[in-house]
C-alpha cells in the first residue's frame, strides 16, 4: 500500500477523498487524513477500508512530523499561509508534497533544499491557480508547437452561484470565503498590457472598467481586472505578448453595484468604525453620508452617487437591507470590510439546495503563417450539492490526480513547481475530461484590440 | 549673551532670523546657525555682529554635539525625522529645544527624561500645526472661562497663492512641498463627528465631500476634511464635543477638478510605471484610460470621469498640458505620483515675484446660559516676497518668540509640549499682532448641522 496523508479538510477536500478512494484499490492506496477535528471527516470517509482519520495539530511538532514519516506523499489542504510548516518537514523527510496554493515566498525558498532531497513540491493545482495554468499552457504550446506566435492571452475566471440556485438580483452567492470576496482588487493598482501598453487601474476605478465575455448557454459574464495580470508572464513564456490581462468574472451588474461599496469606503479593511457593536445596518451606511438633519439616507445616498430613481443598481442595494435601521450589526470593534460582509452573509449564504458554478474563459490571439487567429475556450463546471461543489471538484481533482502520478513515477523533476509542463498537465487535463471538466475550444476572428493591426 | 543654535536653514528660516537678530542686541542673543551649505545663509544674515554661520551635518556627532554644547538652546528647522537625533543630545546636555513639527512617537518617547532633566521640548509652534493650537485654545479656554461649553469646533488652514500672484485657473500654485500636496489625504480614511455621528470619508471621495469658507474681503474657499480631525480632541478637551472636524483651504473648485486624478490613479506612490522616462505627459495620462485605436486621450478621459464638454474643470485639465504628446516625463522608475508632482510644478511652481497667503478659519459653537452661540474666527497673511513669504512669517516668528520666552524664564514646564496651555500662548498671540498676524473674531448665529437643536 502507498501511504497518502492528507492534512486539513477544508471544503475542497470531498472530491479529493472520493477520488483517491475510488482509486484506492486499484492502486494500492491508503489515505490518511489529519485535522484538528476529526468528527467531520467520517462522513467523507464513508467506513473505506482504505481511509483512516487522525486528530493532528499542525502546530505539534510531534503530531505532525510522526504523521509525515509514516506516509509517502503528503497533500495539504491547509490555509495557504501554514503550508511551508509542512513542506519543510517534507523537504527533511524526502516526501512529495501536494497543495492548491499559490508558491508563497517562503515555498519558494525551499526550492533549493528540496531539489537536492530530490523532493517535489507542486502548488498552484487547484482550479485557480490550477486548472487555468494548465488549460492555458495546453493550448498556448500547441499553438506554439504550430510556429505560431502568440500577440495575446486573456484569462478570467469566477466562483458563481450556479443558474437553478441564482436568487437574488447581484446573481451571485458566497461560494468560497466571503472575506476574500469583500476586499478583492485592495493591495495595489492593476496592472496589464493591451496593444503593447502598460495600463493601470486604481482600485478606485476598478470595478467600472469591466468587459464582457460570453459563453454559448450560459449566457454573459463581466470580469473586473486582476491586481496580478503580469505573474505569470515569464512562466508562460509570453515575454513579448502584446496584450495580456487575468481578470475576475462576475455576473453582468455585480461590478456596478459594488462599486458603490468601494466609492463609499464600505470595503475599507484597514480601520475599525466607533460604537460598530450597537449600530444598524443602516447607521454604517449612514456613516459614509453626509450629516444632515432633514434628509434621508436613501436620498443623501442617490445624490452623493448620483444614482437615478430609476437605476437598478438601486434595487441591488435594497435587497441588501442596507438601510434597515432595526438589523443590528454586532461586531465589536469591527472594520468596515467585516460589517459589509456580515452584510452580505444576510443575503448571500448558501441554502441548503444551492448549487455552485465555475467559470473560466481565456482567449488566445496568435499570428501563424502571416494570418492573425483568435482560440476562445471556455469550462463551465456546476456543483453537485453542497459538500460535492465545483468549487470541490475543480480543486480537489487535479489535487488528486497529481499526487497519484507522482506515486506512480509519471512526475519526475524534484523543486518547487506549479503545473506549467506537459508532463504534468497533459494527462489530467485528459482524465479531467473524464468528470466533465473540460473546455469549449472556438476558433473565432482575431479581434485583439487594434483592428488596423488585423 | 545667550547663544541660540538654529540648525537647518530651510524656507521658514527668514523670518526667524530676522526677528531673533532685531532683538539681539535689547535682549543679548548670539545666533549660530548650522547647515550642510553655509554660502545660503549669508544673504539672511547681511553680516549681523551678532549672529555667525557654520557646517553642520547633523549626522556627524561630534560636530553636533559640539554645536549643542556651546548653545543655551537649540531651534531644529530640520526635516521633521532629523528632529530626535538633535532632540536626544538636548535632554542628554539639558539644552531646551524648539521645532514647529509635529511631536512623532520618537519625540513623545524623550518626555520623561526631559522632564527628568528638566530640559523644554515645545513642538508644533509653526502655522498648522502652532498659530491653530494657538488661536484656538485662546477662544476656547475663553468661551471656558465665562462658563460655555462647547458643542461645534471646526478648523481650516490653507497654504495657497496671494490674490495678487494668482494667475491660473486652480488658483493654486506650490508655495510649500510639492510631494505632500499630491499625496494629500492619503494613508488612511478621514475620520471627523458631525452633531455626535461618527463620519467617514475615504480617499476617493475626499475630494467631493468639501464645504466652503467665505472670508470678508478674501473671497470664498472650500475645504476637504483632514485625515486627523480627532488628533486633539483630548488636549483641546473637546470630549464631549458633538462636531469635530479639521480640513484644508483651497480656493474653490480646486478639488473637484483634484478629484480627477485621484480617481484616474495618478496620485498613487504605490508603485512604479513603466518606461516612465520616455512616456510623454499624454502617454501618461493615456496610460490610466482603457486602449483604444480610434478614441482621442481626450475622449475617453471625458467618457470614463463623464465630463460634459461645456465644464469648467475641463479647462483646468488642458492648463496643465497633460494632452501634450511632446512633453517627456524624464524620470527614471517614477510612481504616478511623482510624474503627476512634475507636470504640476511645471504650471504651478512660483514666479520670481510672486507672493504666498496662508489662511485660517475656526468655528467656535458653544452653550451659554442656555442659548447656543458661534463665534467665527479667520486669518489672512499675505507674503512679502519670496524669501519673506507668509509661511516663513508665520512658522518663523512663533518659533523665535517661544525660544524666547523660554530664555527669559516665562516658560518653566519641562517634558514635550505644544502650544495649549495659556503661559505660552497668550505673549505669543499678543506679540503675533503686532507683525499683522491676527485673527478677525465675529459672532455668528449657531449653526451647527442641525438647526432642529438650535
Amino acid at each position: 500500500m502507498r501511504k497518502i496523508l492528507v492534512i486539513g479538510s477544508g471544503k475542497s477536500t470531498s472530491y479529493l477523498l472520493k477520488y483517491l478512494l475510488s482509486k484506492s484499490a486499484s492502486e494500492h492506496l491508503h489515505i490518511t487524513i489529519g485535522d484538528l477535528n476529526v468528527s467531520n471527516i467520517k462522513n467523507l470517509l464513508h467506513n473505506h477500508a482504505n481511509a483512516n482519520a487522525i486528530p493532528l495539530d499542525v502546530f505539534n511538532d510531534q503530531e505532525r512530523l510522526k504523521a509525515i514519516k509514516n506516509s509517502d506523499i503528503v497533500i495539504s489542504m491547509l490555509p495557504a499561509s501554514f503550508h511551508t510548516i509542512v513542506a519543510k518537514d517534507c523537504v527533511t523527510l524526502k516526501k512529495h508534497m501536494v497543495t492548491a496554493s499559490y508558491v508563497s515566498t517562503d515555498m519558494m525558498s525551499l526550492d533549493k533544499e528540496a531539489k537536492k532531497n530530490g523532493v517535489i513540491l507542486i502548488n498552484e493545482i487547484g482550479v485557480d491557480p490550477g486548472i487555468d495554468h494548465m488549460s492555458a499552457m495546453n493550448v498556448l504550446n500547441n499553438i506554439r508547437d504550430k510556429g505560431g506566435t502568440i500577440l495575446l492571452f486573456e484569462s478570467f475566471t469566477g466562483g458563481l452561484i450556479a443558474p437553478e440556485s441564482d436568487t437574488n438580483l447581484w446573481h451571485y452567492k458566497f461560494t468560497w470565503n466571503p472575506r476574500n470576496v469583500v476586499i478583492a482588487g485592495q493591495g495595489g493598482t492593476a496592472k496589464f498590457i493591451q496593444e503593447g501598453s502598460y495600463k493601470y487601474i486604481p482600485y478606485q476605478r476598478l470595478f467600472r472598467r469591466t468587459e464582457f465575455l460570453d459563453i454559448e448557454g450560459h449566457g454573459r459574464f463581466e470580469a473586473y481586472a486582476n491586481r496580478d495580470s503580469l505573474k505569470y508572464q515569464s512562466a508562460y513564456g509570453l515575454e513579448n505578448v502584446k496584450t495580456l490581462y487575468r481578470g475576475t468574472m462576475r455576473r453582468v451588474g455585480f461590478s456596478r453595484a459594488w462599486h458603490i461599496f468601494v466609492t463609499l469606503g464600505m470595503t475599507d479593511d484597514s480601520f475599525t468604525i466607533e460604537d460598530s457593536e450597537s449600530m444598524s445596518y443602516r447607521d454604517f451606511t449612514n456613516a459614509f453620508l453626509p450629516y444632515s438633519h432633514k434628509d434621508s439616507v436613501e436620498l443623501k445616498l442617490r445624490h452623493e452617487l448620483k444614482i437615478d430613481q430609476d437605476d437598478v443598481v438601486w434595487d441591488k442595494l435594497e435587497e441588501l437591507d442596507i438601510f434597515n435601521a432595526n438589523k443590528k450589526v454586532g461586531l465589536k470593534n469591527a472594520t468596515p470590510a467585516q460589517i459589509l460582509q456580515k452584510i452580505l452573509m444576510d443575503s448571500w449564504t448558501l441554502s441548503k439546495d444551492d448549487k455552485d458554478m465555475i467559470v473560466m474563459y481565456h482567449k488566445f490571439g496568435y499570428e501563424l503563417n502571416g494570418k492573425k487567429h483568435q482560440i476562445d475556450a471556455n469550462m463551465v463546471v456546476i456543483g453537485e450539492d453542497q459538500t460535492y461543489t465545483a468549487m470541490a471538484k475543480t480543486v480537489g481533482l487535479p489535487v488528486a490526480m497529481v499526487t497519484l502520478a507522482i506515486l506512480n513515477g509519471k512526475i519526475t523533476s524534484p523543486g518547487v513547481q506549479i503545473p506549467i509542463t506537459k508532463e504534468i498537465y497533459q494527462p489530467i487535463l485528459n482524465e479531467l475530461q473524464e468528470f466533465g471538466i473540460q473546455f469549449n475550444e472556438k476558433h473565432v476572428p482575431y479581434l485583439g484590440y487594434n483592428p488596423l493591426n488585423n
